[in-house]
């Protein structure tokens, strides 16, 4: 029972397209009773394509709750029944057109695990075939090729603030430590 | 206008301790209008903090949305009126009993920009003086040493998943070199 909370009612708030919020009631180590927030999101993917020459294909989107541009690796949610590596390879394939020999785990993250159950698993993409972006309706985005060296000095400098990106491309540099 | 997209209606679902949700209406590039999910949150920090063998101050606590206990570095909100360098000291010396001589910012980390507007300051403390824990009430944690290299390598592994403890330790190695 240590550190472990014991759920006791939980109320389910708001049920949206992207989030549910619920409301829980908790019982501490302690005995005492708290409240939690919790966010539940289906968990997404990210991908670092990385091409023969070690170029990342980045995307460059506008986020909504920044209200700016952002520079990010591809990534998308997760549809229902679908699993992290076929959703990996349909947002490489939707946001970039590309399609790729091999396609290897670089983990999960847990972006923001005091509140929010979403889960990110992230792909490295090398071997990559281009073909033609295929965005949905209401998608908007643009690719951009960046040496993984660059990406990674953008990242150490702060000019790449997004979670998933950070995390991944760090990931990359290490594994092939290049 | 290109990839923008401009609000028409906000509306306020939930007024929370930790989280509030808003949905939006905006207005895409293409004329369409969506519907958008956005959490707001005040934000918080997260402490890299290394002794003077390379040591990293990191805690276990037990994380809601996942029913179980995280390996993760010090970490916490930030309270209204509070800057992140205030934050984070104060955090660092509730969370591990310890004060530094250097604190050194690593960055911004945007945990999920896609629906939620927190934002978490990154800081790499060092020249730490040992004191004693000072915890809130509701809040139960502990402190484990580990040593830097083995943390990197927990990453890489897969063992450590929290986005902010992988972006701000890979960091820490990059800029230290070792």
């Amino acid at each position: 029972m240590h550190l472990e909370e014991k759920t006791l009612s939980s109320e389910m708030i708001f049920d949206g397209r992207v989030v549910k919020l619920f409301t829980d009631k908790a019982e501490l180590e302690n005995g005492e009773i708290v409240s939690r927030e919790v966010i539940k999101h289906p968990g997404g993917v990210c991908i670092v394509p990385l091409d023969s020459e070690d170029n990342v294909l980045m995307v460059r989107q506008f986020r909504y709750p920044f209200q700016k541009v952002l520079l990010e690796i591809p990534a998308g949610k997760m549809e229902f029944g679908e699993n992290p590596e076929e959703c990996g390879l349909r947002e490489l394939r939707e946001e970039t057109g590309c399609t790729c020999d091999s396609f290897v785990s670089l983990g999960r993250l847990l972006p923001t695990p005091a509140y929010d159950s979403e889960i990110i698993h992230m792909y490295l993409a090398a071997g990559l075939h281009g073909g033609t972006q295929d965005l949905d309706d209401d998608e908007f985005l643009e690719v951009k090729k960046i040496p993984l060296q660059k990406a990674v000095e953008m990242i150490m400098k702060g000019e790449i603030e997004d979670a998933k990106t950070q995390a991944a491309l760090l990931k990359t540099k290490l594994l092939l430590n290049r």
